[in-house]
């Protein structure tokens, strides 16, 4: 394909250009449009306390049709009062104006330093700027993608095509993360475009279902932002026949979509602030599912754990005690725990095995580590990456 | 007081050396005595992985007397299997015979890599010859307290004597702990020592409270080791007045026994792996004191929160972040935020605040995070520390 960016599926427009937020200067405005309006579907975060741009949103969702979505980095918008939703809703408006739509049409995410106004001067001027340069191009597409990073190093992108019924359909995304990202919600901002035509109530399941099981089981430190926002814009054209109900068209779509997201979270986990490996945590052998879950980002989020991975260290005994300190029921006589597929502690006692081997696992880019609890049938995953100075310097000095 | 180690009350010896467990050939067998026989309390962790040492120490608690505690590090002999549990029953066997005790009147502990079978005959023949060393003057307290400790940096001993009815009575302790180490029995190893005369379940119900109080409240990295053991063994040769109920006396001991381990978990918050500040943060206005310490513990978790403390950056955008998504009823229009005397963020916006005085509180070596929930009339806190390139250096490279 000849552009792999937001702007790939047919009626999207994307902008991203720098108007000063940043003191770095790098690009902070980000401006997408569908001049034929477009499906909207969207998912936030759970936090209790968010952004001005996601109280916005949730308001300006209930629009039949979405003409444009604005972003700004370098300012989270959040914690800031009254003053702050003022600023998110004078970002809409202006966006509105210049994309000839109304202020309800235009959806707002913002990505940045908590607790700080937005300078609303600078972001509306971009806004204006932005929409100046709007394009369909892959560089228009990518400059969007590069405008709404804050500590990622690269941009992230990702795109799908599918036939359905005949007629070549296409999704494309790009995400946003590096930091505070933890399941339930943790795609800090994610936006997808696709010109397939379906119907608002399926848009939002393909989605919800798709960050469920991609981005929600990526843990970087645990935490969900204030901010944390997936969108999905549908402009249906590229496909005369509407999607409406859970049929094998819908499976292909939201096959697709899940792939996307699964393809953009490897990006998140490899670029996630320091790291330099990632892995992936299976527990089988749980009372439920959602214990499965829990003892899997337990093991993912452990600091010792990371920072063993960060080693290229097989210290599993860290695996076991993340484990039997979360709360989940297990069997620990039967207890079992493999690095890839190597046993390194198996029914409860330690496996004979190669150290230079276990270390040359855990040294990968990649790995997995495998807990069997032995306490039911039900499993679940969660990627994690290493804890690195990095991820230290980084965060300490983010802020002055 | 010339004696400030855990041989300073009546009826005690202590000895320290090197067996040869620990490569680095740090001292690594401690062992406690008292040929009186002593009364003893005791509290582990509550992770459902337990060393072999926890095992065996729950069944030795039911004698009526305890004459010594025998301890080693380098090795926790935790998911070693029945094997482990050998070992650690071997550990008391040789103790007790060079003690003149039964097996079963010898309590053990183990600390340090987990998983990695106990070099037996190193430990056993280790503890004759520290059977042979005991003696209960300062330098052979300080023995005990230098054998127990793993990553720490220093020996944490605190001492505190009290008059209870006209009799002098002496209360000292020892931990050791640096990391993997969490709320709910985040002690790792604590030994405390007492000439008070106290009957056994009064003796452990201020044991439970003190450590509640104290070592419960600090979070290094927010998980409970496999090995968490905190012990108290009383002499009762300082008082012939036996301690039976919840008299203003039992007060009195149980006042001062709370304030030693606060002076103990002190030294752990500052003697953390890699940190170079500590912190308590004090959650007020929740709806229960559950959620106030699950708030408390949130904030104190937070790893951006850790590393803005470390940086000296009053970041607040984080504490409010970790509150939000830790799940706790709050209301975020009310909300508000302290840095010691200093709001940050003011019922639901942000405050204006001096910035040069808000990094000057929080690049102090110990400040105060105050956070109202408005959402009820119950408090509690917790103390944390910050997060450092050095934590991960120790932590990826602790193995190998």
């Amino acid at each position: 394909m000849k552009n792999e960016t937001i702007t790939a599926p047919q009626g999207f427009l994307a902008a991203g250009l720098a108007c000063g937020i940043k003191v770095s200067g790098k690009t902070d405005i980000a401006l997408l449009s569908c001049p034929t309006g477009a499906t909207a579907g969207a998912v936030f975060t759970t936090n209790k306390i968010v952004s001005a741009a996601v109280h916005v949103c949730r308001d300006h969702l209930s629009s039949r049709k979405v003409y444009g979505v604005v972003v700004n980095s370098g300012n989270a918008n959040a914690c800031t009062g009254k003053k702050g939703l003022t600023s998110a809703k004078k970002m809409c408006a202006v966006a509105a104006t210049e994309i000839k739509a109304e202020p309800e049409q235009v959806l707002v995410a913002s990505t940045g330093i908590i607790g700080e106004q937005l300078p609303v001067k600078k972001a509306t001027d971009g806004i204006a700027q932005a929409a100046a340069q709007l394009s369909d191009s892959p560089e228009a597409g990518l400059a969007f993608a590069q405008a709404i990073m804050t500590t990622d190093t690269k941009a992230k992108q990702a795109v799908r095509q599918i036939w359905i019924s005949g007629e070549q359909v296409t999704i494309a995304g790009t995400v946003k993360g590096a930091g505070m990202i933890g399941p339930n919600m943790a795609t800090t901002l994610l936006f997808i475009t696709t010109d397939a035509s379906i119907g608002k109530p399926l848009l939002t399941a393909a989605l919800s279902e798709a960050v469920g099981n991609s981005l929600n089981k990526l843990t970087v430190d645990g935490h969900q932002s204030t901010n944390d926002t997936a969108i999905i814009l549908a402009s249906g054209l590229a496909s005369k026949h509407l999607i409406i109900g859970p049929c094998p068209r819908y499976r292909k779509f939201a096959g697709a979509l899940a792939e996307l997201c699964s393809d953009l979270a490897h990006q998140m986990a490899l670029d996630a602030e320091g790291a330099t490996r990632m892995f992936k945590v299976v527990v089988t052998g749980a009372a439920t599912r959602s214990e499965a879950a829990k003892a899997a980002r337990a093991v993912a989020d452990y600091p010792l754990v990371k920072c063993a991975v960060h080693g290229g260290d097989p210290n599993w005994g860290r695996i076991i005690c993340a484990v039997g300190s979360c709360g989940v029921k297990l069997n620990p006589d039967k207890l079992s725990c493999k690095l890839d597929d190597l046993y390194v502690f198996k029914k409860g006692a330690p496996a004979r095995f190669d150290a230079a081997k276990a270390s040359a696992i855990v040294s990968k880019t990649e790995h997995t580590i495998t807990v069997d609890l032995d306490a039911g049938k039900a499993a679940d995953f969660c990627y994690g990456c290493d804890l690195t100075a990095e991820y230290v310097h980084i965060n300490a000095d983010y802020h002055t």
